[in-house]
């Protein structure tokens, strides 16, 4: 399963992008955090090939203003300033998971340690908005870019409050499939949403259309976030660049687990229970709930869930007025979300 | 020394605006980490008498804005984002600098953790672009509320880079004047120099004028920050809220001992560094480092320097078209910022 063709199209010039907003800067620290992370540099500062992350979310703004007629070059500091909150969250994220790894890589505060790890998310965050306003450069109207930074800013708070319930989940006994599903529509799919919207966005002056790619974008990041759920229980550790079932090791109550609580039966769910309230399951424990998952079939509960919100997600734009070009694409991007091994 | 009268002018408008500007939300966790650190809240979510902070930021824009002739209340996105991001870095500053109490009371991360006060730090930034954002509502022209973003978001990009110079100061054996005035340029200049420029920028299209206010705002910072280390030396605990000589013992490099380590002869140097290289310094220390400091008059050093900033910052300001009132109050402003002891 490998990247569909559009992330193709747009790489260079977004990767160009990208570093036109983020350059050389001082104190050097600071810079050369920010491009180790976003897999531009190693962690001695020398220059690698073009490495980390998917661009997704950069790629489906693009795709969403080309989709709709617009110049998807116009869209570029949107699109950059996606990718830049993206990985904001996954900076701090990587803090608050105490995770050493990412992408097969040691995490930035595994390197420099917490508090500059905090500064290097923050300038991710702050380069991210400083991006959105050069939509002014390229000829975007004063009252859009407002609107842009809005719809931004908006998804960011949304992504931060998720951020928080997840946090909360840990020392949660119990979640729901109801509240886990509030927690990933705020994490992840807010941003997702805001990804389609603002292509649309930069393309068009129609707010229904606009509204109908914002809720097509917010259903694709539900579907994306409950196949990494998927991978973080089943992925293969050499393709994710995570150990293998590493959500169970790491005790999250991610959906196959979230779902395995609510339907097993009471001894079953004693025993799951008992695993994600202590310390770091061994071995044996880890088997015990892969088991126990199997045994409920979680996979293809999950899967299910997926693949219905990649209908969902579909449908929204069937009465939208778009190349059929530009369906076929975005119908690969779907499919790649579901199935995708990374 | 007490807080001039331009700050009651607008305490009131500023701490409502500042409240509808952060509405109850969810999840409530982050909502009341949030009302906590602004002083709205005690930890257990009661109301308080209104309370964190002077408000200066906000103080300055506004008064900037009404001593052009502008209407300050048309400002007031402009004054409340400058105090949300005031205390996002404080947020995040505290758990950087691992400190469990300010202003008298138990920090965000001692309170819930760091995972959760990193949140509720971004979610103070991310609180303070979508106040800014309301300057539409007030009339203010979409061109100009796009470059009052890029203003605060260069301002808040430039505090970073200081905040990462500052920490980077720890593992520094000896720090320069001159690298130290740099870094509180960035960290305390920048924001406020924005907020004399933001109440500019509401106010008037006078470009050479903007850049006054903001150069004035640049100085009144330095001399803030300066002020600020001599309380953290010599500091009475009861008023400023943390214990005495607080930056010795935290062996913080600010001017006090930036300067002695650069003017102390090679054995009060020695003595001086060795301080500064161990674990928490205990009193004998302390007191040796207040000696040594004081015997080559590094209060009057740095008063002297805080002073001259002042002037400079006042003269900034001499050519400009202000009425005497507002020219009185920012000269009782920069007194206080000279004179105070909190």
């Amino acid at each position: 399963m490998e990247l569909p063709s559009v992330f193709a199209r747009y790489r260079v010039e977004l990767g160009e992008y990208l570093r036109s907003a983020l350059p050389e800067g001082s104190p050097a620290l600071l810079y050369r955090m920010l491009r180790y992370h976003l897999g531009w540099e190693d962690e001695h500062g020398r220059p690698l090939a073009e490495g980390a992350g998917k661009a997704l979310r950069p790629t489906l703004c693009l795709w969403a203003c080309q989709a709709l007629g617009g110049d998807w070059r116009t869209a570029l500091p949107a699109a950059a300033a996606l990718e830049l909150v993206h990985n904001f969250s996954l900076v701090h994220d990587d803090i608050q998971d105490g995770d050493r790894e990412r992408r097969h890589r040691p995490t930035v505060w595994s390197l420099w340690g917490q508090p500059q790890a905090i500064n290097a998310g923050d300038g991710l965050l702050i380069h991210s908005r400083l991006a959105m306003l050069r939509l002014e450069e390229r000829g975007v109207a004063p009252a859009k870019v407002v609107e842009a930074c809005r719809v931004l800013d908006k998804a960011c708070l949304t992504m931060i409050e998720g951020q928080c319930l997840d946090i909360g989940f840990e020392d949660q006994r119990e979640v729901s499939v109801e509240a886990y599903l509030d927690m990933i529509a705020r994490k992840t799919g807010a941003l997702l949403e805001a990804s389609l919207h603002l292509g649309a966005l930069v393309a068009i002056d129609d707010e229904p259309q606009v509204g109908r790619f914002a809720r097509c974008g917010h259903l694709l990041g539900l579907a994306f976030q409950i196949r990494d759920d998927i991978l973080g229980v089943w992925g293969a550790a050499d393709v994710t660049g995570k150990p293998v079932a590493a959500d169970i090791r790491r005790r999250k109550k991610s959906l196959p687990v979230v779902y395995a609580m609510a339907v097993a039966q009471a001894e079953e769910r004693e025993q799951l229970l008992q695993v994600y309230s202590q310390g770091t399951p061994g071995d044996e424990e880890v088997s015990i709930v892969l088991q126990l998952l199997d045994s409920h079939r979680a996979y293809d509960y999950c899967q299910q869930m997926a693949q219905e919100r990649i209908e969902q997600a579909l449908a929204e734009l069937a009465p939208a007025d778009i190349e059929p070009e530009a369906r076929r694409e975005l119908e690969a991007v779907a499919n790649f979300l579901l199935e995708r091994e990374f």
